[in-house]
């Protein structure tokens, strides 16, 4: 299930930038937006010890708040100028501990619908050097127009 | 699908609460456990504007957070002395913007398994007093037993 | 999480029942549709050999199209004159086996958007005339319109 | 996310094609084992007008009751001698009409654990001799062994 997709607004990139840029968790967590191209996006959060859960490990809801967020861009890639990006619903398997350096969510388009834009997402841990898998999602976005 | 359920270890608040005192995720975000019962756990998480996504309202991730936390402890209320909760997997709906001073996340205990324990979790939002549905989680957790 | 609905369609209960006739699958397994109200719908589809599993009990793909069916027409009971439900997606944890004489889904809306309505559907068991709970489903509908 | 796996089970197949071979839904609805290998499994059911909704199209209960099915003998595969596999939950999202000559879906592990096994899964319509994306399936599965 992988495409090729033509953005259906010239100016994709700067929309989803512009985006990204006025989410204010971005700056909080430290989540950088390090690829976007149509109907794909890679997000990284760098390790931070305030961030964990029991064990010492990211969160859950970090490793899903990254992945949602990768999962967002590639889908508003690929919406027409003017929309926003909503996630409807998402669901996440954690495979293995989110343990290790920096955590890297991979979002992927699976379906570019015009109303709804389903992605699949893959978050892998980058730990001394070498990137083990670490979560993969499923999510449903919707294109939400101005009114 | 409400029960009672009897938990297994008696000093399953002492253990909860202990685990979640480890949880810096929850000192850096606020979020607060405001209630924890045998299969039920609240958790609460006043707005804060560095927590949002690009409308200003809480980002979805944070939805997540509060919820799988809540569903964990839920589940780990009902796990035998020593055991650690981990979460397999979870599936979020977001209905309605997370909008409102107060996101309130209500876990349940829906089938208590030995190994897996699976939750629900609804989440809401206290706006201007008034609390209105904003999300609903289904969660599949793990009871870790030390080696 | 839940509520009382005002239907948008006057013919909201012929309109279901006409969708339900026209489901050749219902027939070929049996399921009856045993309730539907404004935001709610039950199934039940008895016991049949030939619709088991490995163990002898229900098929996890019998279960799921049962509580996708419900989940399907108490959202269609929400959507207006002349629409048409869709699932986009659903999540089932399934939590005993579908062990026991018949089957009931229960499918409410927790949800009732205008594009996309979410419900949830309790699956359970009637085994010896005691009900016993199953499974646990939440589910994402599209209101599909005539072109 | 794509590995190379190592059956615990000398025969693995052999195990895989006797549990299948007790599936009486399969029969039922004609589903057919296509390839099973360590971590992979692949099933296809001819389109047949008794198992459609309300459209004429396979319903989404034959998608998830073909997809599950498939993930689940993935899964199986790479569990020990005498294990039996259950699925714990999996969520689908049905991207198109189930519309077609051929319904197929191809079951890949992502994570294989002692106690579970994560998978994906594929679904497609061979339409004209043309295969097209269907549906997309995350499961979790069980190992269980017996008593």
């Amino acid at each position: 299930m992988s495409s090729r997709f033509e953005p259906r607004d010239p100016d994709w990139k700067a929309r989803c930038l512009a985006s990204f840029d006025k989410q204010a968790i971005c700056k909080t967590l430290g989540i950088e937006l390090t690829a976007v191209e149509p109907g794909f996006c890679e997000m990284r959060l760098p390790f931070r010890a305030d961030l964990t859960q029991q064990n010492g490990f990211f969160h859950a809801g970090m490793v899903a708040t990254l992945a949602d967020n990768a999962g967002g861009y590639a889908a508003a890639s690929l919406m027409p100028p003017g929309a926003d990006v909503l996630a409807v619903e998402f669901k996440i398997n954690l495979m293995s501990p989110a343990k290790g350096d920096v955590m890297i969510a991979r979002g992927r388009v699976v379906k570019a619908g015009r109303t709804l834009v389903i992605t699949q997402v893959e978050v892998s841990m980058l730990d001394g050097g070498v990137e083990k898998d670490c979560a993969l999602m499923q999510q449903t976005t919707f294109c939400a127009m101005p009114k």
